[in-house]
């Protein structure tokens, strides 16, 4: 097997050129069997598998620096860079990283994991490099999709300055995670699709740099380029900010891609190698269903459908379900999704209401503003989105929505730890920022009725106001406490007295848990679901005081700006004589594995719980 | 005077139109002798007058809409609304704001105060428009500068799918704050130099929608530009989106304008229209120095000079003087500003050090990731940033600096109360949107020689680090106090019993005079400048413990994920017996106005201060 020779960085370089299209076959073989298992990103890994074989056959690793925008489709780098092994714990805990990773390799030269910063960083390369005398090369991948967000165009204005090389691959696949929205993307069509470049023909493609046409052509187009260049490079947009532009490349034509790289390096400024790639490539139901691919649970090779079936609910299923009954009751209500229709379950919202639908691209950060103008237009934006992705955002719900204290509702998912998709996906710090913003109202469901019932609440209040739910399948059971939501009411679920559980969202199902086993232990113990986490019920803390000693906060969130600080606070400022013990995420990132694992780890689980309450009873 | 006949809007539209210049005159007298008075933001507004005419005489307030990016520039607009009265309180506390306030007026639709988020919000009102069945014109107007922010861009991107009228106005004077960069900015310069469109000569602009040529060559223009639009109308970067160019039009020619907007209402998806103004226009003044001028002291009007001398340093001085020292001593250190160069104190440095200077446009996100990518290149990057505008950058902070645990400096002005620029620039609440942040580290000083040390500190520290300080004259007191500074360690200013101050960075001043008052009313106070917010010095709590009954904690910074929290939390988690009583901005947005005054009013100026002290001890 070819790839048994590929044992560290830039062995490569020695498999014989005949065998390249054996190789990529074989590499895609190895990506589906190990992501049909472990699960992962598979379109978009297919997608790259000789774009990266033509960068490391380019490049010298590690002097060279890759940047992969995002990240998730690095997997190739990987198993190029002698990671191969990994792969049977990647996304695992302890395991290999499913985004690149300075620490686990010299290769990975920087951490992605939110799109549209890989040309920042590569321009940060690329200035470090000419200010210390080095020479190596930097390259920055940045998928179509990644071009949505705002910071990737901050970037390219700053890039059109450059004076040393600085290569951009586009890899261009017309996809971002569902579809591409917007003027980019339509711009980035009519290049793939110019008479004379490129033939679009049963999926294959004719690049400019292809083997028929070599450096001559490539010469004789840079010479014509500066004559009528609008009208004979497609490329202009880049051209206009002083950026080379070199393509559309095949993405599948190791070759040419070769050839146009080799091109790139001798440009002494940015330029950008446009390379046409087919998300899914090799795997006929990924091409097929891009979406479901795109992040893949484990499934059947043969069929492509998941290896296990879903037997309940997940938060997000409930939210795309009370959206379409919102929707139909009330002609005010409007959703937005940044690239995520499918992720934040907004698709059959999308189906029913096309008009009251936005997807505005990879683009956070307009997502809201936008959402602030609708509310501002008499109309009642629901922004769905995952709590990592709202940190883009930060600044613009701070000020577009809540100075004006408008209507905007924020149906935040992934919530919470998300798992395998480690440190930058976790959503651990969204009760922090947003319990900073003045205006904000922050709830948290205990189970999927609740999230239904918060939801309605949100709709109708009139103020900015955010649900938080975490990734995943939705808690079922507490059925039968279903009080109405009240703004900064808790909800009692068992009253004993001692020791009190004050969760939020998702810890009460936790919650349930300590308590069985503290009762078991005979201890009494009262469960409170906070349901709101600004503001806090300090009515319940006012009230619990009286049969109890300890008050334990518990929360998928970090401590400073969270629910345990507010009660915390609280208690301390109104000389309440009652103990609190606040369990929350530590001040550290989250890898990637297991939730459950994950939780045990950090002290969050029930068992840690139980024996931290445990010791703090024998101190007393 | 005309101005008096302008009582209400559209008052405009019953002036005689051979008075327009005449109008167009008294405003600019009104504004710089206002102004020169209060201050204010000068050259935006001197430079858009007629535009504002323009757009009064094309619409109908306050049914159409008219959202100013930024906001600054907004003065024309108040006039013309009826606000001339409220330049008497201009930016004074409770007086007329400097940006578009929607509780102010009904005209104004949409508040905006920080940059590039103008065409979001349009997009937003425009498609509440279509969905609840309105018919008004949406105009948003945004400057060249904001063009260089992602999100201006990320909201280019989707008004290209537009199929209603929506008007985008491209401000255009080659001017952000100090000076344009970037690719945009350079795309933009083609288009106002070509030939046959504009002719740039003593000041003097003809329009290609002058009144030489009219409404026939319009549609001539139109015409022709389907055929080879590329070669006859600059605009292409915006056409290749989608969205239909109109421009340039002479941003001083109000029938030029008028026609020009009046063939953009015709338009039936997102037109934007190019209005070339001159920044400052009419005062000469600010023409020569449009970076003093666009947010300017009062002045001399004869001769443009500030009314006050300014007798101290303030803390952008000494962070100049500082880096200077920095670089000079380590060839690693570089400096990053987003489009803040004057306002960051790092023009010298700039001149001196013009390779390791990087000044990347209104794009704070680029900004904190471009500095991750230096850091990674092996550099000491210093991102000297107004606390407000971090805001932008919290995901790239979090992600792309801290996961990767990489040496940034942030270097944040402006941290604290500003005063007269109002809810959007205050810089309250980095203590907590940093805080959340694991990795990161938190310091702020009490004295300019203390941002020196730790600016010093900082820089060989090897890991994220924030200082944090105030707008404005930097104190100059306590000089004796300069003990090196430590990781996590605090300093003892004046050690007693009973009470003790622990007072964040402009808060030890307050602390002085809090004690002050304090020991004559025969209490006895140590006080104790914190130093850092991350981590906070847990010793000095513990320690204080003996002889103190109450710890008063002092910050310039919202409650919820502040330093008051902190110390709240440590004092409870290790039941330490001593009360706490917490003094920081409560949960809500602080209005424009005298620093002091705002203080006063929130309840943390000393005299307040000493007061709940008081009322604290006789409840006790």
């Amino acid at each position: 097997m070819l790839l048994d020779r590929i044992q560290q960085p830039n062995d490569i370089k020695k498999i014989d050129r005949k065998d390249y299209d054996a190789l990529a076959q074989e590499i895609r073989e190895f990506l589906i069997n190990k992501i049909s298992v472990s699960g992962g990103h598979l379109g978009a890994n297919l997608g790259t598998v000789e774009l990266t074989m033509a960068l490391h056959l380019s490049l010298n690793l590690p002097e060279d620096k890759i940047i992969w925008d995002v990240g998730h489709q690095s997997y190739t780098h990987k198993i190029l860079t002698g990671r191969r092994e990994g792969f049977d714990t990647l996304r695992k805990y302890g395991g290999l990283s499913g985004f690149p990773k300075r620490k686990e390799s010299d290769c990975d030269c920087f951490d992605t994991g939110h799109s549209s910063t890989s040309i920042s960083a590569g321009l940060g390369l690329v200035k470090a490099r000419e200010i210390t005398g080095g020479n190596n090369t930097v390259v920055s991948v940045i998928g179509d999709g990644s071009l949505t967000g705002g910071m990737a165009y901050e970037a390219l204005n700053n890039a059109s300055r450059m004076d040393s090389n600085f290569i951009i691959v586009l890899n261009d696949n017309n996809m971002s995670i569902s579809e591409n929205v917007g003027g980019v993307s339509k711009y980035l069509n009519t290049i793939r699709t110019t008479d004379g470049y490129i033939s679009l023909r049963d999926g294959i493609y004719n690049s400019m740099l292809n083997k028929r046409y070599g450096d001559a052509v490539i010469g004789a187009v840079r010479r014509t380029k500066n004559v009528f260049k609008q009208m004979v490079i497609p490329g202009m947009f880049f051209e206009d900010m002083g950026i080379t532009y070199l393509g559309p490349v095949d993405g599948h034509d190791i070759a040419a891609m070769e050839r146009a790289l080799k091109e790139a390096k001798r440009v002494n400024k940015a330029v950008l190698v446009h390379v046409i790639t087919q998300k899914g490539r090799g795997f006929e139901p990924a091409i097929k269903h891009p979406a479901r691919f795109h992040s893949a649970e484990p499934f059947d090779i043969k069929t492509g459908v998941p290896s296990k079936k879903k037997e309940k609910a997940n938060y997000t299923d409930v939210f795309g379900t009370v959206m379409i009954k919102l929707a139909t009751r009330n002609e005010k209500v409007v959703a937005i999704t940044a690239a995520m229709p499918d992720g934040t379950g907004l698709k059959r919202f999308h189906n029913i209401f096309p008009d009251r639908f936005f997807d505005v691209g990879i683009a956070e950060q307009h997502a809201v503003t936008f959402a602030a103008g609708l509310a501002a237009g008499g109309l009642i934006p629901i922004v769905a989105v995952y709590s990592s992705f709202l940190q883009r955002a930060y600044d613009q719900v701070l000020h577009d929505v809540c100075i004006q204290n408008l209507p905007v509702v924020f149906a935040i998912d992934r919530a919470g730890l998300v798992g395998s998709d480690g440190e930058t996906h976790q959503g651990i710090f969204d009760l922090s920022f947003l319990s900073s913003i003045p205006n904000m109202h922050i709830m948290a469901p205990k189970n999927k009725w609740e999230l239904s019932d918060m939801m309605k609440f949100a709709v109708n209040f009139g103020a900015p106001i955010a649900v938080r739910y975490p990734r995943g399948q939705a808690y079922d059971e507490l059925k039968e406490y279903r009080a109405p939501i009240e703004l900064g009411k808790s909800e009692m679920i068992f009253e004993e007295k001692d020791i009190a559980l004050l969760a939020v969202g998702s810890m009460v199902k936790t919650a349930v848990t300590v308590r069985k086993q503290l009762k078991d232990k005979g201890y009494k113990v009262t469960l409170v679901n906070a349901r709101f986490v600004k503001p806090i019920d300090t009515d319940v803390i006012d009230y619990l005081e009286k049969k109890h000693t300890l008050l334990v906060t518990m929360e998928e969130n970090v401590a400073s700006g969270g629910y345990g600080e507010k009660v915390v606070d609280y208690v301390l400022e109104n000389e309440i004589d009652v103990n609190v013990l606040p369990i929350c995420i530590p001040d550290e990132y989250v890898e990637h594995g297991n939730v459950d694992l994950l939780k045990a780890e950090i002290g969050i689980d029930a068992d840690t719980i139980v024996k931290k309450i445990e010791v703090w009873h024998k101190k007393k």
